[in-house]
């Protein structure tokens, strides 16, 4: 069975899924995205997926493509025509096609939707979070709005490139006063050696991981120490963990920093809880579906 | 005759004109762009434009789509195509087309190349030109590589968008110590109580313009005095004159900054004489070809 896109309407193959030149995302990064982890064949929190979209969009002033139960139904009806039980859902809304310019189009137009489903080997993830990752930190120069989950990736492509290029998986991000931001595309943790679990809160700097907010939910029911606060790589190399959070990832062990290694180099107890757990809510989720 | 696009190697009727949705300039904003004038069928300054593409390319690591004779047909043939005499040429070039991920693609794929051509209305820009128009700041809170050209504009669409919102016709960045960076699209420049003209030194902070390029170098052949420094929103305020430049803008009069009338709130003799020498020069290199 081929694999078919969604495109403004229409279920087309996915090798001929194309966009007008002129949709101002292709122009002018002018749109938001949203990526769902699909598991057993059921998106999994969809409905927070859906109203962090809802609020990229109100942001930057994009009308809503298709309406919360039109869109949950295309969803859906793309996890099903590709036949994918674990995997990712990507979704993008862009303002649409117009004359190139800068300003809004002065006659509106409609918000452009894609949808794009694929599998996922879980495996290899799951390999990866025994064995922990590496990730090297990177300078934060990215525009002032990281709140809004926008298709302006670049500087998170460039970052992560460049962790490639030194043989590490992912970049974290470090402002201007030495603090960490957030990873190229997932939010960073760590735990500090007094056994406090630590993650930077939401602010214009960084993206409010969903699955930040689920493993937050998750620290407070297992009562594990937990602050909201900054912290600095320096702080960050002598903590007795890091890891990082995505829908992709889920809870990811970092277990060396620009070379260093954290804690004993391997991945940590809390994050491996975490992980643990996050994959049994996820799955008792699955079956209440 | 219908406009014609040219995309990826072929020639296509406008409305066709369409790319892959994973075409990493539409979902990663990994591309970049160049606008150049077109004039009395001829482009202006291409060799600039082509060079400026190329420092573009170089800075993200995408090679070239085309070598730069074949490139060079391809623009020519875009004009001669859509018989555009006065207008403007857009080009886009993107990494090419690969699995959604953020890190370059590991197999190399051909980068996208996208060129569209578009007549304008040139009696409406020299009316605008007459008349000088009214710009507001705005915060820049955009990333840290504006030295290279690329397509993720949504903070530069925002701010346009705002200055429309408040009848303005364009805004001026505005770095965190209160000086002025650049235009939305287009480079900023005042004519101080001295007489000096000033504009901001080139840096990763603003894109190096080149009609700002061009119009050093007419103000020099005029000898008018010159310095290239950062100046502040309040220096603005109390200059003399105000412009900006860029290629479709030429040297476009700012009579109003945030509300406030520059100098005697009409287009002052300085930017009247480049916008003058500019037009000439650029009849006189037309002829040339």
């Amino acid at each position: 069975m081929s694999r078919i896109a969604y495109v403004n309407g229409q279920y087309v193959p996915f090798a001929h899924a194309s966009v007008h030149i002129e949709d101002r995302g292709y122009q002018l990064g002018d749109g938001v995205y949203e990526v769902c982890e699909i598991r057993g064949g059921a998106l999994v929190d969809e409905r927070r997926h859906l109203e962090r979209l809802s609020r990229s969009l109100v942001a930057l002033r994009i009308s809503s493509p298709l309406s919360q139960p039109a869109l949950h139904f295309v969803l859906e009806e793309m996890v099903r025509r590709n036949r994918v039980r674990d995997g990712l859902l990507y979704l993008q809304v862009t303002r649409g096609v117009a004359r190139r310019d800068h300003g809004f189009p002065e006659q509106p137009v409609k918000p452009a939707l894609v949808v794009t489903v694929r599998g996922l080997d879980r495996k290899k993830i799951e390999a990866s979070a025994a064995a922990g990752i590496s990730v090297i930190t990177v300078p934060d120069d990215r525009w002032g709005r990281m709140d809004i989950k926008t298709i302006g990736l670049l500087p998170n492509a460039l970052a992560r490139q460049r962790a490639k290029d030194t043989g590490a998986k992912d970049a974290w991000f470090v402002d201007s006063d030495g603090f960490i931001t957030e990873g190229a595309s997932s939010n960073a943790w760590i735990v500090t050696k007094e056994g406090v679990l630590v993650t930077r809160p939401s602010s214009n700097r960084i993206l409010t991981g969903i699955t930040m907010t689920v493993v937050k939910q998750i620290a407070a029911s297992l009562q594990i120490k937990f602050e909201e606060r900054s912290f600095s790589v320096q702080e960050a190399l002598a903590a007795d963990e890091a890891f990082l959070t995505s829908a992709t990832q889920i809870v990811m062990p970092v277990v060396r920093i620009d070379g260093e290694k954290i804690g004993a180099g391997t991945p940590g107890p809390i994050a491996k809880r975490l992980r643990e757990v996050f994959h049994q809510s996820a799955e008792i989720g699955r079956k209440l579906i």
